[in-house]
């Protein structure tokens, strides 16, 4: 058993300006870690057909998932279903199981034409429900076409997820400690080097005073837990016993 | 004259895992806009030599500029100065400019083979200050390497963007309208393609009720006045007159 890996489009002009913060890429990262899959990258891209089409072309065939956020809506700047069935050559038109969830959910004459776009679903997609305003994603190939609205996509996510095959765990334990980085670097690397099979890093801290907060990862929890003690024994050498940690859970 | 354009390479496990949340894509992203440049995408990776070493050099080869944030520290893990240095072919050894600017920070001692490795800079690359902890970023070729931590990458962007050449700005008016983007979604098509010097974005809102941002933006103060009246005009028609503007500064 091994790890899916995953990557994550987010689709909008408004990211790329500055208007509005990525909310969605962590979002998913965290889901996927506690389900085992490995988040391998994370884009930002423009709405732009050609971008949209190639960055689904490329990262659907390096990745086991992708994930895209944004440009699903009824305004003419929501291009990503079009684009993402371009990229498969996948026919896209208005499509009935689409239109029956939006036509159960407006009042009678509020679906118009802008409305309907929203049902448009690429041949051979499945639909991914969206439970805050219903019109609905889909899945086509390897790739989750979700909203751009962080509670939405939140949401669809929610639904996506369990239909994932996980895969190992990575289990993750975390120490701070009230040693700078430059002191605990030389022996940390000797830490790592020792102990191939679980990713250590280290990350500074300032608040509550200067030290670094060390995260060893690992799918292998006895490994872990080796090279956690091997941690805790140099923090001790180096004069510290005083340390915060996080299990993994 | 046009717009230079730029992409942001953020390195790092840990924002991967979903351990920590990107900020640092964010603050370019804002700061690029400010002065006319404009930023086509962002790249989230991982502390992996290989995947660090192509991502530079296909995005330096496709933007005006690029710039990555993390791994540029003392640790094991900090791999970024090295990756950038291959991609480039270039050497890459401690600096005595960088050295010097290390041994002035340090108590005399302090300067140990994990510190120094923050003066590892490639040769033929220029350094980029670090006002808050002194270890410096650099710049080669069109890639600025700067920390990952958000007060220094903000404060050594703050020393960099003054540098770079800004083209035309873009200018945002933004108007925020109670019609859900359903209703408006046709007439805004319409506006939108009667002025294509304009780009024109739509963001639903939940809070205070439902209705959309629209976004107008343009290099062209004239072009972007006439599609903003456009965009008045056109929810007048609608019945809606109480619009919320925030105009470009």
């Amino acid at each position: 058993m091994t790890q899916p890996t995953a990557a994550m489009i987010v689709i909008g002009d408004e990211v790329l300006s500055g208007r509005t913060r990525d909310a969605n890429s962590w979002v998913l990262a965290k889901d996927l870690t506690a389900i085992g899959v490995a988040l391998r990258e994370a884009r930002v891209i423009a709405d732009d057909h050609a971008q949209i089409v190639a960055t689904v072309r490329e990262l659907s065939g390096k990745y086991d998932h992708v994930f895209t956020s944004g440009g699903i809506g009824p305004t003419h700047d929501d291009i990503t279903a079009d684009a993402v069935a371009d990229a498969f050559g996948a026919p896209i038109d208005i499509r009935p199981d689409a239109r029956a969830i939006l036509e159960a959910y407006y009042e009678l004459g509020a679906l118009n034409d802008a409305r309907l776009r929203m049902a448009r679903i690429p041949d051979g997609a499945s639909l991914i429900l969206n439970p805050v305003s219903q019109a609905p994603g889909f899945k086509l190939g390897n790739v989750h076409v979700m909203a751009g609205v962080p509670a939405i996509f939140a949401a669809m996510l929610a639904s996506v997820t369990p239909t994932l095959q996980g895969g190992l765990m990575t289990l993750s334990h975390a120490i701070r400690v009230a040693l700078p980085e430059g002191e605990l670097a030389a022996p940390l690397g000797a830490v790592a080097a020792a102990h191939p099979g679980v990713g250590i890093g280290s990350y500074p801290f300032y608040r509550g005073g200067l030290g670094s907060t060390l995260v060893a990862r690992s799918t292998d929890r006895a490994a872990l837990a080796v090279a956690v003690q091997a941690i805790r024994d140099m923090c001790a050498v180096l004069g510290t016993t005083d340390l915060q940690e996080t299990p993994p859970d």
